[in-house]
């Protein structure tokens, strides 16, 4: 695919490190376009103030992207763009002698990536597994978001549940979600729903416990025609899927009401087309959640993603220490108790990136000047584009 | 990745096709081991009977593998494996000429492929994305299943819920499910539920509607450390959801218990670590599905995935016909009231291939002897792995 | 890349096989496209004549590509594309049983796939090993060949030199020796060189020896911007090379005439750039042939491809018989003599399937309309783009 | 394939980076081991000193890395590895306004990449299309290298051809042109070539012009079986050829002697099989260049690459500047007059890169203590390999 990107970095390293290789030339682009992604990603709300629940680490160190190469002038030059975030928090960890760890945290990836990688000291694993990885992903994620933001298509999150707590935003536009979600302490959309989330994960704190929950990544302003029915690794709804589950602690996903439409009748699914007075054509529904056939509608996408609680609870859970082969708890190690209000901006991360990747497939990806023509002419194309007649055709002779 | 494969073939083209490139050689293939997964996606059960709802398009071909390449006297030798199908339909075809098909029908990639690739007759769209295209799916996953097989590794699937029917399984492992679901006429492990869902997709089709619902693939025997956390892109758990929502209709993945476990508190979700009397480590849950910072646990891999029903229903669905851009509703084409009993095994095929993918990556794969007898070093390897001493290390100096 | 195929067959399997992934909708294709390229490439000159020293398998069969997907009313679809070609030679291997193969023949993959694959008889290395797996490529170059030339690219080749016969070309236009070379035996464009190359196989098929050559691919017609310099693998002068040394038995490449232009200063080796009177920037020269920057010049590409001598010679080599461990010589397997005259359109064909790749990257490839349309664009745009001002830039602030 | 790496970085920016992604976990890596190949990448020599001939840059900077991630104490732990060079020329141009560059150097990218991606400036084509880049892919292979090493491959290179004076060489082991090579000012192996190549040097930039020449790269100690024969993108002829053409300036390669071999006849091409006393398989030649079928024969692999004179001459030559439309000569940018020196460890870096590639593919890649044993069983179980009975098998029943 034509976006591709890599990152690098661990938890208490120097640095977390992105290339993304596949960005048009002449895109403007500098560190104020990402930087205010890693606040969202850091648990930071538009009032600057931390989430509830979130780890104390954010107070530490406030994530600044540096724009390393890919950019001359302020604007793209079709060359890869790399992008550094340092970790403050390296610098306690410099030139320390560590003791190993080794009483693997189960929901962690300590004990399988020991095994997978013959590490001996635990601290291997978590170093990379660590979700501070996610830094980079969010970089990369705005200079995609940048990009789609040229053709119109703008990316948000808000969430519906923590924990036991669900909200009901039924009859609520998509847009207002995304305002109303920026205005509540924990993403939240429903007033109500999100003062008792605060509620909740207070409660949780004082239980030494954690919460999960669902969020919702929406796209909206997605031209029709991104990805493709023709192979299956084109197809943009697993393509989709696959971003979002490749977020740490994500396990379930769905296109729009999937799960729920799964129980429902045919009739009940679908979305009816129209022709609305200017001849263009609509949906008044959007139960696909914006795609049909792996390929984008034009209706907003809807992605809901369900985060399983963090696995270091304060309550010990039981393990065992690899030396000693005794059973021993777990040993706590500093982490948020409730990250969901912050990892939706890492869901629309990696939402852009697909998106882009997408958009790029579509219309060649050289320079935006380029792109921007072609998505004119695509859009102009629309109407005239079923002038058939209709003499029979074999298709197979 | 190193296993990859490529479908080709239109629903009423004269054949389906793939070709499955990385697998070791050595390994021993016919068409005999592929037949019965083709029989099961035609919707035959274990009795050879059709499942209740399917289309009749089954009773007219009986699909047979033909492997074209990559087996020699019997076994593969490390080239690329090709399959061919034949469409019996095919014949019906050759030779016709059709008027085009004008009305786009919603839920499918007639329209959305139609604008993207320009096609003015809707059914160049619906011919490529037809689900007839798992038959080639199937194919390739069944040579993958072959090769899980010599490693231990075992995928199936069972239906939890067509339509409104969901079957509570809980206390039935995971073993007897399997077996369970072959005796059902619907693939669903619970008599009752069984049952229930048959009744349920007779009132449906005397309804003129269509129903969807959910099934769950599990991979048992599985080894610990396949996939990883050290990328995006390799984390075996978005790589897995992917497969499955890149196939026809399915909307919704979660591995394990996701959305529930969003709901339930960070103590109740994880899996604790206990070591067995002959010194193992052993989980006695598996709430994380299988997987463990996007790396198997070892523990069985659950995935449980929505299917929204056939888009196609009798009942008319409001749309527009592109000739005269008067509103039209859909015209009837033969397919499936509930194929949901059929989808499992497509399910199966993909599961199979991101597995045996991964085992490749984890082992190499040039020849099956070369990667049992790996196979049996990591087996052995597996308790000696860990004696640390305690001595502190400087990570970063 | 977006254009990606995978090839499958066996020398004496039922068929040579491929799906071409990535082809535009709309482009006319059938058979017809794909057939004279087969022909070709079992060497067959323009005279329907074999060429000389050729095998005398291509007298047993003639290749007929059948398209089995990808293509309804002789317009592809966006589908995969996929060409069957029938080993006519088949029937006899089929059922019979065939003594191993011990001997392995150095300059094959005999032993080196043996010891990879760990085969035991040594035809599970050649029969995938062999040359006749070429039949697919030039069957999928042929599509791509198809595409290029709605766009004006034309891809072409001849002989230079047959064993120690060098032909001098210079002064010879690249259409002129195209022109020629379909008239010449051994697809020489030089009739002198010609006629002393057909002795020289003669000679060489006396002497029980093979020989070797080198001939050259050209693309004419080719637009400017194709490739890129921002990433090492998008840079097409690697592509090229790499699409030519994937072929059997091509050992060396030049980029025009790179090896002569080492031992020349840099002021003879560079093309100067004109305005010609019409404002078009112009070259007097191609020295760099073709490429600048990883990047396509708009003036032809030149390849030049050194092929060693097939390495079946009746003249006996030394050689190990693998059961009883005893030095034995190799024995005969029928072969050509000289394939060189059939070996350019294998060239080609692989110079087609990269540069198509380019241009779809270039301009987005769903539909052949949408990239012609763009191309037509991109051809007018070229003269405006340069409107500088001369106002001094802050690069990195 | 598994071992993949992007880089990033323009001439003048900040710095050059590279992610190197697919390394093993368990291999000692740090700074050390790369610097020495930044180093000779600068043009300096063992004693220190610069090549004659190299540009005045290298005496500004002197290349240091700094591994920012993917190693804790000192190894790699599986995770991305992140390297990082500052460009110490980037304060000269940071904060500075520079006029636009309007006149495109004939055989750079300029102009293409002007083209290709609608610069206006053509400093945004060269700032990345420089070869400064290729610091980056020097310090990717010394990761290859020191992976490498720990199965005993070696890769260095040698120059054979400045301009117009040739080293014969034939005779000299391998092993004692690399050490030759590494007293030699221009790294030529032959001591009287060496100084007439320093001779020829400072003629060229007495006479205001730059030189090319040839290079070859060898890898010694690599193991037979890597590569493959079964698909085309997986010989690693067509591999080494593409890493090779990547580079900046290279535009010819062969493997062996291929073009002199072209011109022989095929019983003097091969090189035939024997057995040592010791029962190992050998063969007393290489004319292979240490490929058969795609496939490594545990033979030295060796390269040879032709570079072209660099395009940046004192001698002006003619172009048009863009802005005016004038006719125009170059201006002079400082540059090297002969990097041939420099170039060989540029290409070591490629290949080393690709064999790393093809050893993970061929023993999965997980952990260097994992490697080594499989290695090991490689290594003791060729001799038993071929224990083949002679029973005829029938191969397509």
């Amino acid at each position: 695919m034509p976006l591709r990107f890599l990152t690098a970095g661990e938890s208490h390293g120097p640095v977390e490190l992105v290339i993304v290789e596949g960005l048009p030339a002449g895109l403007p682009l500098d560190a104020d376009d990402i930087n205010p992604d890693l606040a969202r990603r850091q648990g930071l709300n538009a009032t600057g103030k931390p989430y509830p629940g979130a780890s104390p680490r954010m107070k530490l160190e406030r994530d600044e992207a540096r724009v390393l190469s890919g950019v001359m002038a302020g604007m793209t030059i079709g060359a890869p763009v790399a992008i550094q975030v340092d970790n403050n928090d390296h610098d306690k960890w410099k030139g320390k002698a560590v003791a190993p760890m080794t009483i693997p945290r189960p929901g962690h990836a300590d004990l399988t990536g020991a095994l997978k990688y013959g590490h001996r000291d635990l601290r291997m694993s978590l170093e990379r597994a660590s979700a501070r990885e996610t830094t980079a992903r969010v970089a990369a994620g705005a200079t995609a978001r940048k990009l789609l933001g040229a053709f119109g298509v703008r990316v948000g999150s808000y969430v519906t549940q923590i924990g036991t707590v669900r909200a009901d935003l039924s009859g609520l536009p998509l847009d207002a979600r995304l305002t109303a979600a920026g205005e509540s302490e924990v993403q939240c959309p429903d007033p109500e729903s999100s003062a008792a989330m605060v509620v909740h994960i207070q409660e949780a704190m004082r239980g030494r416990d954690t919460l999960g929950g669902v969020f919702e990544v929406v796209a909206l302003g997605v031209p029709p025609g991104l990805g493709s029915h023709v192979h299956w690794d084109r197809r943009l709804t697993g393509r989709l899927a696959q971003a979002m589950l490749s977020i740490h602690a994500m396990k379930g996903v769905e296109i729009g009401d999937a799960f729920e439409n799964a129980g429902r009748p045919g009739t009940q699914v679908q979305d009816a087309i129209y022709k609305d007075p200017a001849g263009t054509l609509t949906r008044n529904t959007n139960r696909s959640g914006g795609l049909e056939g792996g390929i984008t509608t034009g209706e907003p996408i809807v992605l809901r993603v369900a985060m399983k609680p963090i696995a270091t609870t304060l309550t010990p859970i039981d393990s065992v220490d690899l030396v000693s082969g005794e059973p021993r708890p777990i040993e706590y190690e500093r982490s948020d108790f409730c990250p969901v209000p912050r990892a939706g901006v890492i869901g629309e991360a990696m939402a852009c990136l697909v998106l882009a990747d997408a958009l790029i497939e579509k219309l060649g990806g050289d320079s935006l000047a380029e792109m921007l023509q072609r998505f004119e002419a695509l859009r102009r194309a629309r109407l005239s584009d079923f002038d058939l007649d209709n003499t029979p055709t074999v298709f197979w002779p």
